[in-house]
């Protein structure tokens, strides 16, 4: 069973890439952050009510795999999906490929934990947002 | 007579590249921010006390002129001097320069305001602030 | 007369973000460089083309004024026109909205000028490129 | 026996940070870029002088564990040293501390391979840039 994920586009910014004419490792990195942004939107939950609710979501551990460069002007399709939900964390997976060709161009990981704004320390994931989520991956 | 000005050095690094071989032009912009906080330091301002102390520095207004590219691994220095303090505001110049030849690569003019950051208006600058950037622009 | 443009959408993404809670001021400047490759490819100009037909094109000026600050997950409108064309080079103009309220961002210009690849020197522009923008400025 | 590690500074750049205040991750993927540079020369070797020999030596795996934030003006500081040496590739092992209280920021790994660029295809180290990494890991 397959878990379910949500697929966004994303074309190469001329800032984005290097002296070695693709994209530079980094700029992957930002693309994985929007893929989460908008899982969580399909799952009916905005990031920024998350902090406006008093908590960050804060990566502590990140694994990426590259497989091949993305070049300026390519649309990359970033794949997004909720690989783990626990009380006081979270964990997404990624897969990226070129539009165009469906080539794969990077697999990762990450692990968030979430934050009390008010006083910096690991705490356990506001009950609404546990609720959508736990939804969105049972659908 | 010329401004008081501070020199520091940015060497390009790899990510601030693009796929022209250069350094990508909104990178020098960020070198100029690196410059402001290297004056405010020298004038025995730390920025981050600004911002403890209440207020936001934000940039209103941005000109710059494009001379020559840096490249990966240039040394760049970054000339940068106050260019006018007002009741709400200030603003800096800047001349960049590759460090090994003189070569110039850019110069540049910000304008900045300051802002309360309890009301997210536009305020006088603290009193504390003025004095000692006047004491550094006449000495 | 006004002159032709085109809207692109941007999402202001997490890590374009600043300690300020708003896209940083050097976010804007990669947003133009989206708004020339579109208006580019609306004007039937791949950038990539050009690029592969043996030519740079570089950005010598900027100027930008800042009117009131984006926020995570705003999606920002960015107009751009071309401003002007020359035979070694073309300006660009800019205007950067809320979409959501229309409230005004940004607003800028830019110049550039045509570089040959093969000797790094300003030339004139590709015919066929002029041609198109041509074409594009007077419908 | 503990490998041969260098140590160099980086202070976080006000554009580094993101709107929880603190440097975003991505901005430490570059300071680990800027860590291999340094190594590099600390060998007797300019990654330029690389890529002007006809190699690329492109990221293919990046695994980072984030231990606490670092802040806006922070000096942090960035050790790294060669973990791995093999025909086609080599990796590299970093720890990221703040400089003042010395607390663990960030500890990571990444592995590279060489690329030739006339081909772009993996390719054996250069022997040149072998012996000299051999020099120093053995010192």
């Amino acid at each position: 069973m397959e878990q379910p994920s949500i697929e966004i586009m994303v074309r190469v910014r001329y800032a984005e890439t290097d002296a070695m004419g693709v994209a530079h490792h980094a700029s992957y990195i930002v693309w994985l952050e929007q893929g989460r942004t908008e899982l969580l939107r399909a799952c009916g939950v905005l990031y920024r009510a998350i902090e406006d609710a008093g908590f960050f979501v804060v990566l502590t551990d990140l694994q990426a795999r590259y497989l091949a460069p993305a070049r300026y002007d390519d649309v990359v399709m970033v794949r997004t999906w909720l690989d783990g939900l626990r009380s006081r964390g979270m964990s997404f997976g990624y897969d990226l490929r070129l539009a165009e060709s469906g080539a794969p161009l990077l697999t990762a990981r990450t692990e968030h934990v979430f934050i009390a704004r008010a006083t910096g320390r690991s705490t356990r994931a506001p009950s609404a947002l546990v609720d959508l989520l736990h939804g969105f991956t049972k659908e």
